[in-house]
């Protein structure tokens, strides 16, 4: 694996591909040129090759790309080569949709904890985690070594969470609150805005931008 | 406002925008400085200014950008200055979290109708809305010039339940099933891969790239 700067434009894709690789992978197919690859995720083959050379050596002239082989080693690249804690900051609507969505552990994102401040939901059982109230997230998170929380609580609420978050030494924060974290450049924060997502659709509704250059983005 | 084609990588941006002017409108400023605006989010100056000149004259040599007024011209840009009609396709966890989020309706996406095909789900009141069976749905589109779809499905009904939505006259795609969907080039689709935005964080934890990046994307 090339150790250089890759940009975040390629990094944004690398997911797709390793989708793609493994439906391929999962139906047996061992090699598949640019061009083929290309045809099935409606991107450009020079684009396909330039963002795989990023990695060097994987294809090879005439062959195309080893599907098993590229498909480990973009996971490597992405890190899910191994596993990763997780917790999730409120058992609302949304945190629970997440919490039961198996997707995630079946990448490797285990869910050690959830976390809300309604006594209520104090020791509901969620996916077979039991719901703990907010003062014990702290030592939680030292005394578990957890990597990443899952932000689902309200905007208001985001800032003040974060500050315990960052100061229990979390490693990285997948954020749906509708704002952004102030946090150290050292704690990668990911954001999922739905409604920042539902507006892009709204202008696309308009007329404006064509399907291609969705695909691109 | 300017008819001319705006890159996907500005209207990616747009939104966000949106979101700072709001604040900064709710909080009573009148207008910002590209300066000050950068520092709030973090983006440089002359890409705000480059940003927004897109859209033309909305700001003022020395005086800045009128909050209100820009805040408005977005608004418009991204299609929110008029109600949308939506449905949800699957009334599960994340369906039933997307119904319950009162955020969509604030922005004008009126939720229309629920669809789902487990019989148990049939006349279950979500947010006021009663879950109807699949069967219901083409009719359901025409009838009530329903334009975007909220696809929450598994990935192995996707296919299908989108060549339905496509022949009922469905204008747009909210997807979240986790497969790239083939619709005609005239219907947009904005997916939210959750699965993705979690590989991406698992990238960003193994130390690779830095957060001005990412705020950039």
């Amino acid at each position: 694996m090339s150790t250089k700067k890759i940009s975040s434009v390629v990094i944004r894709r690398l997911p797709r591909y390793y989708r793609y690789l493994g439906e391929l992978r999962d139906s047996g197919v061992e090699r598949i040129s640019s061009r083929e690859l290309s045809v099935r995720m409606k991107v450009t083959a020079s684009q396909i090759r330039q963002d795989l050379n990023n990695f060097g050596g994987f294809g090879q002239q005439g062959y195309g790309y080893n599907v098993e082989h590229l498909f480990n080693e973009i996971g490597k690249i992405l890190g899910i080569d191994r596993p990763h804690s997780m917790i999730i900051i409120g058992a609302g609507n949304f945190g629970q949709a997440i919490a039961k969505y198996s997707d995630f552990r079946k990448r490797g994102f285990c869910l050690e904890g959830i976390f809300d401040n309604d006594p209520e939901k104090e020791g509901k059982e969620i996916s077979g985690v039991k719901v703990q109230m907010m003062d014990k997230m702290p030592d939680f998170i030292r005394d578990n070594k957890i990597e990443i929380a899952a932000l689902l609580v309200p905007k208001s609420a985001a800032a003040s969470i974060t500050k315990v978050l960052v100061d229990s030494g979390i490693k990285a924060i997948w954020n749906f609150a509708h704002t952004d974290l102030n946090v150290p450049d050292s704690i990668p924060v990911e954001n999922v805005h739905l409604s920042e997502s539902l507006m892009r659709l709204s202008y696309s509704l308009s007329g404006q931008g064509s399907q291609k250059e969705r695909n691109a983005r």
